[in-house]
């Protein structure tokens, strides 16, 4: 893990995007999702999740994968019954976002843990904290903030889109992204940006 | 600074209150607090200002001073021109917090800057990030996690209330909070609470 107050941003044109096989979501509906997670919760337990902030550029920019038309992600996703978390993001971004070739695979710099969000029962709603009268939380995600390099070669799932969204875009914007995305803003605020531009 | 991930927390029982003179509000009106901003940012340039996160308890609570029945804000305050901030913020929670004794006065223990929120303009309304197109902001507001001890003496200014508020009211309570305060929920949940009991 990389720990620093100080994150360099590179503007998109620093970054290759292409595209690979779709990675199809496991669930088509809502409660088919809420349901699955339930019979997984009484295999394994408490669902753990890590999600992944990437950003780019001046204002920066936050890297997001769109499904459909509508419904925006951050790349991340569930970790195996006790896999580590760190090593588990890696394995989360090279599947979303990174070549199947070994030779393309970026080095993923995961950097620190800027929120954690509580999901108490087998509902969409999530918390920032667990809340008090909940001793059996269902699942726990954590956002990370991953550096990335001045050169990186994206491979997009073909059902997906990847985005650039400003944070001002994100920011007071919970109807579009959601209560998790729409805060990244205030969790990023106490970071400085250096923004690089490339030659 | 202390630097930790892990924040220890004390019941109010710990701590105990009294009251000092008023600290009173130098303006009686949005309006007037704005304009004396325009004059200040005249003579002195972009205001800098540091608040405080104390937080006692169980489910963490966040001390908030409360001015008549409405207004809720953190402990903390303006900088004097080149004021070092983590000095500056002990100043201000002596100020605001602490008896006049100096034998009474805490070892403010300031930690993690939690977020930055930036004032464009001389309105009221604030961002997490500085605006791209904006070149001389108005005001730069850092938010600090204050670490307290097991025992504390805090004298509240009689003007104020001091209220202990808990993180599950100020989620996603914009309406009665503002943007600053209703977010720290978000900014906190990458903390591990460590929540201590006294014989």
């Amino acid at each position: 893990m990389v720990n620093s107050a100080i994150v360099n941003t590179y503007p998109l044109s620093s970054y290759t995007f292409g595209t690979k096989e779709p990675k199809m979501e496991k669930d088509t509906s809502v409660a088919d999702r809420l349901a699955r997670m339930k019979v997984n919760y009484m295999r394994e337990g408490m669902r753990t999740s890590v999600e992944a902030i990437l950003l780019e550029h001046n204002h920066p920019h936050i890297l997001l994968l769109q499904i459909g038309n509508t419904f925006c992600k951050l790349p991340g996703g569930r970790l195996k019954p006790g896999e580590n978390e760190i090593e588990g993001l890696k394995r989360k971004l090279s599947s979303k976002l990174a070549a199947n070739s070994s030779a393309l695979q970026p080095d993923w710099q995961i950097g620190e843990c800027v929120a954690i969000w509580w999901r108490p029962n087998f509902e969409t709603i999530m918390y920032p904290y667990c809340p008090p009268h909940i001793t059996k939380p269902k699942e726990c995600k954590k956002l990370f903030l991953v550096h990335l390099s001045e050169r990186e070669y994206f491979a997009v799932p073909k059902n997906l889109k990847l985005l650039a969204v400003p944070l001002f875009e994100l920011y007071d914007n919970v109807q579009r992204y959601g209560p998790v995305i729409s805060t990244i803003p205030q969790q990023l605020s106490r970071f400085q940006f250096n923004m690089i531009n490339n030659a």
